[in-house]
């Protein structure tokens, strides 16, 4: 596995791959992986395989321009060293590992801006943070040139507004959705997992239990406001959980929905001590 | 020349052309095209050639989203026919033409902001003009996917934020800059020269008396104070000339200047009638 920490090094290897006719895909991290992330680096390469042969790129930069001024960039978790032995296990091909000053430059001050999805849900709770994200996403596949890159379903938001980005701004880039990676038990895979307690960690599980029950509502024709109340019931009958929000939105283009007539998406976050929580799921009527 | 309408279309055929290794440059226009837009396509030509040999491509479309809700888009001149016989003689390989539904789709709502330089001088009269210009070429560099694109010096403004969003976002093409085409008399070419009387034509190369002697000053170590006064003298000496603006700025980053330490490019905006005229120049202490 190759390790490029300068642009012109990851550029000039992902040209010299397509030169040779390979397809590239591009797994973009900000590090800390665990097997969600391998499901990415492992979806890349089914797509390259299935393009005739080709190579898996993951970049690894905790971007300081999608966290807001009170969310602690320096507690970030990072992990070079583990990361690099679990991509070279997977067989990833190459890892981009940019320091900060190498991507925002002195007198940098273009953005790339996602207006409606980008300031809807999480990006009202997080004011630029996904300007953030649109504009480092841009650059690193400005840098990479992959063919096609693997986003997870987990960020669900983060996914949608890169697909819209990548139609909008006709970016020649192909977007590979991955499904969630989930325990055992059906938690989501999270590195905020580790930090719950015990008792935390065992009452986790309610999340994807109750967008189960949700899932089994929708065939019946249901309003997603009964919908929101049984999924409501479902997670406060845990006493350890808050529940901060739970969205039912379209899920093509996140817009608000009544009724259920087209897939919706449910959003939920909802904390166990001072862990907040994240889980999605598609829902089909 | 081959003539593409689609977006597939002409992504297809640059990427036939680089596949060969031949080296793709884009000329992107609004079209109505004069002798300014064809020393643009020969730039481009010259380009590719001192490459190995490679393709130019020229886009005409009149961008809806750089002109403001008082501007009159639907006024703007457009002559297809002329366009494409002037391209043809010059030598280009390929014209993209799209139309307006295939650049913004429905729910479209992704922008390119170069915040700094796109909100000063002419961003500042035009609120949104720039946004609409870094998005329109974000979006025609990924469609086309040239090695190169030629922009005038012209539109100074336009080419020094063309410039900063290829550096910011790592845009992975050579941006080709092309000195001012003038008249005889020093005018620079413009499509609104046609629209100028007889009189006012005559005496409009009074901007680039006032630019030419603003050089010579250069050399002695003036200030930008003196400098301008000495513009503001000689156009005011034509009484035609009606001064909207003369600034001095840093001629690469257009940050205000007092002394002439490093190179500065003077920005003239002189009406003659109601026909705004530009110019510009870079000076060298």
């Amino acid at each position: 596995m190759q390790i490029c920490r300068s642009t012109g090094e990851i550029r000039d290897l992902s040209r010299e791959w397509r030169r040779a006719g390979q397809a590239v895909a591009l797994v973009p991290t900000m590090g800390a992986l665990h097997a969600g992330h391998m499901s990415l680096v492992a979806r890349a390469r089914e797509w390259v395989d299935a393009q005739g042969g080709g190579r898996v790129v993951t970049s690894i930069f905790v971007n300081p321009t999608q966290f807001g001024p009170n969310e602690d960039l320096d507690r970030y978790p990072r992990d070079e060293e583990g990361d690099r032995r679990k991509l070279a296990q997977a067989g990833c091909d190459a890892v981009f590992l940019p320091r900060v000053e190498d991507i925002y430059r002195p007198g940098a001050q273009t953005h790339v801006e996602v207006e409606g999805l980008g300031r809807m849900l999480m990006g009202r709770l997080r004011p630029g943070h996904f300007r953030g994200v649109a504009t480092v996403v841009t650059k690193l596949f400005n840098i990479v040139q992959p063919d096609a890159a693997a986003f997870g379903e987990k960020d669900y938001q983060q996914l949608t507004l890169i697909r819209r980005m990548v139609a909008d701004l006709d970016i020649p880039v192909q977007i590979l959705p991955v499904p969630t990676m989930r325990e055992d038990d059906g938690l989501a895979m999270s590195s905020r997992n580790q930090r719950l307690t015990e008792a935390d960690r065992a009452a986790a599980p309610v999340l994807p239990r109750a967008l189960a029950a949700a899932q089994e509502m929708a065939a019946t024709g249901v309003t997603t406001a009964a919908m929101r109340a049984r999924i409501r019931g479902i997670i406060a009958s845990e006493p350890r959980a808050t529940i901060r929000s739970i969205d039912i939105r379209d899920a093509d283009d996140l817009t608000r929905v009544t009724k259920l007539a087209r897939p919706a998406v449910i959003l939920l976050a909802v904390a166990f001590g001072d862990v907040l929580l994240i889980d999605q799921r598609v829902v089909r009527p």
